[in-house]
């Protein structure tokens, strides 16, 4: 074990060392062997999730961001040379390190499926594996949750949905990135105040149930609050009864009226939430308060979103199934080496065969704009449709200005509403059509024929 | 949206902004009223997964330091100030903000059940308020992962468990807490390296599947890898055909042998991972290489370790399982109120009911040292047995030395080996005893009656 103190403040997510020791190990035996011609690594998902019929693009500005300022700190470097792993070259090596290479990409918010590339890397070697590690975890997740939160914009297309996950999500840079990846799929919002910060995520919040409990009551914690922060009044009405508590509600906004300030909202976070939905909505009503929203949470995923459609509810706050992805917490995703040095090059390990080569996938449309089937292919090879990997990066520098997060929201609402029929359904099961073009399936062949197992 | 191109680089671990904008409501509200009293939180599990019969705490070390460190950067101060949210006194305040309460927890590597407090904050109700969302966030996710793993551990005792799960955890702090939380449980070691840097988590690792690939023929590869890094040879078997791979191997075993290079194992990633195992233990035997060790991963977890113990297998890597806890990806965890200036509270929520009060838990041991029940109480009951919440900071300084990633880990070793029969096995159902003393009970009728809904 060899701790260094000298990291303690490192942020993960900026340091090169939070990668996989093997990522190390092979760009060291890649210099050695003066292994440095070209190579293609393509990321894509082998299999879609069994409840799963798309998956949404996400991540691709981190990514991109991560490439350009990727480095080995002075720290970093002292570090390593200290575990006595690694040669005085290695080191030297990595003190220079720089992505110099080229990024084709899908635009974040595109919708995809199972086999298709949606990043390639074209690099010298090294540096295309030494990135490996970090670039899947950055891109997975992201793409993980806009297609975890995708699904619940399709099934309350009419609703208010928030982000209410942090607490549970796996770690800071978690919360954070769920927030944006989120918001990207359609969501309105996010309780992370540092979404907005970082990303102009739109931070939502009203206040918690210890609020209430820490005043003598219920009617004073109301008061309390709109008076304090009377920009944004929504009232939390589970803690002790949800019925006593509305009364309050009621009883109290003609005293806040007269002071300035509107009832904006009530919460419902417990029990039976389309029920308590109907009894507040009726009470608010019939005391002509029909401005007041009501938003509810608590446990809630897409399929308990589906069954509240009907209940009079105008938002919802969704937070570990979401930030989690807690029905399918991981996509099975690779970033695998295609091409080396001029040779397309493919793995035949069991269930785990990938597809030689440079790539390019093309998507058609029906007449009602509908998409119709992909077709993935080799590069010069073109084929009907939309081509949906553009260049990023040539020679570590960016192609035109990288799409920001409005875009990439943009464009997911538009591929959402392009998405056939038995897409936009919660069911999955219905397989979209991704047919292997002549030409990449007789790279494949040429691939096989090439590869000497010994 | 209001993005601060200030806080571009912030690191989200080390921002107070990572917050749910209505904890900094709440302290606003605080703070307008005056409310600055001593409050009390619990952070507890309410209920855990079905599939799990028992959690290991773990992630007290970054709670700690998180609450050490808690700070508002001018930036931070600088963009809140820009959202025209908060009003100067209020910013005032958290310019100056410090945590300055006690903190009670059981040590890291403690087994805790169900409704039992692993932390208890007593502090001023604006600080206790505001740190919540980071508290949870942190101390989540590496209980969820170190109760995982605890899991992988008490399956497969003999063997060597490695953390191979940065790639799909969700995020950069994910990827290196779950490998801190993996260790903690007792696993040897992680493939991420910042792992080894920041904590000293034994990092190990050898090579993909492209570095193969990437070679003319598979003996070419195997004979650079071992020679450019000879200190740990482990060759990987399944990019084409393992058979063939390892007949390699051992044709190669004496030609590094004569360069002075152990061959020290092989690793297999896919397929039938016994069947393989046995066919390659089988020919190394043969070939008198006895000494090489079998490692086996590729979409492994606790069932499918239990699957192949038989199998001739010294090692597993696990990744998305483990670092993701994808049979179960979140806890039901909160953080209660339970007592404000002198009052006991408790949350009375449809299915989401509180124990008031300041709490303790007793863990009575049997004749040969396993858990044999523990007692929720309120404090100042003694009863029977362990207290498992000890002191660890009071008015914000530490009482005494915070136990270390080893200490935790030998901790969790001792734990585990003191647990019932029946929650050492992978089916959960049966029900550790965890009784609620007469005091406890007493104090929660108490603080109902004290409730006047309105």
């Amino acid at each position: 074990m060899s701790e260094a103190p000298a990291l303690r403040q490192v942020d993960p997510a900026a340091s090169l060392l939070l990668t996989d020791l093997y990522e190390l190990n092979m760009y060291a035996a890649y210099l050695a062997e003066g292994m440095t011609a070209t190579a293609v690594f393509d990321f894509f998902v082998r299999k879609l999730p069994p409840c799963r019929g798309f998956l949404l693009a996400a991540g691709l500005e981190q990514v991109v961001e991560f490439l350009e300022e990727a480095r080995f700190s002075a720290a970093e470097l002292d570090w390593l040379r200290g575990t006595g792993r690694f040669s005085d070259q290695v080191i030297e090596a990595l003190a220079g390190f720089r992505f110099e290479g080229d990024l084709d990409a899908m635009p974040e918010g595109t919708v995809f499926f199972a086999d298709e590339p949606i990043l390639r890397v074209t690099a010298p070697l090294p540096q295309a594996q030494l990135l490996e590690s970090r670039l899947i975890n950055l891109l997975h997740f992201q793409t993980l949750i806009a297609s975890k939160a995708a699904r619940m914009v399709l099934t309350a297309p009419e609703k208010i949905l928030l982000d209410f996950g942090l607490r549970r999500a796996h770690g800071a840079e978690a919360g954070l990135l769920a927030a944006r990846a989120a918001y990207l799929a359609g969501f309105s919002g996010s309780a992370t105040v540092l979404a907005e910060a970082r990303f102009g995520v739109p931070a939502v919040g009203t206040m918690a149930h210890s609020f209430v409990q820490a005043h003598e009551s219920e009617r004073e914690a109301f008061l309390a609050f709109a008076r304090a922060r009377p920009a944004q009044v929504v009232l939390l009405l589970d803690t002790y009864d949800v019925e006593a508590a509305v009364r309050t509600a009621i009883e109290i906004a003609p005293v806040l009226a007269g002071e300035g300030i509107n009832l904006r909202g009530v919460r419902l976070d417990s029990g039976d939430l389309a029920a308590q939905a109907r009894l507040v909505r009726g009470l608010l009503d019939a005391a002509g308060l029909k401005e007041v929203r009501i938003f509810a949470s608590g446990g809630l995923d897409e399929t308990s979103l589906a069954a509240l459609a009907p209940a009079p509810i105008d938002g919802f706050g969704i937070g570990t199934s979401l930030t989690t992805s807690t029905d399918w917490a991981a996509l099975d995703c690779a970033y695998k080496l295609t091409e080396y040095a001029g040779t397309p090059k493919r793995k035949r390990s069991t269930g785990k065969a990938t597809w030689p080569g440079r790539k390019q996938v093309f998507r058609r449309y029906d007449g009602n704009g509908r998409m119709a089937g992909d077709v993935l292919t080799i590069l010069g090879d073109p084929q009907d449709g939309e081509p949906l990997l553009v260049p990023v990066l040539r020679s570590g520098q960016r192609v035109g200005t990288l799409p920001g997060l409005a875009e990439a929201r943009a464009r997911a609402t538009e591929q959402l509403a392009r998405l056939p029929e038995p897409l936009r359904r919660l069911e999955a099961g219905w397989r979209y059509p991704v047919a292997v073009a002549p030409a990449l399936a007789a790279l494949a062949e040429e691939a096989d024929r090439a590869v000497a197992p010994r």
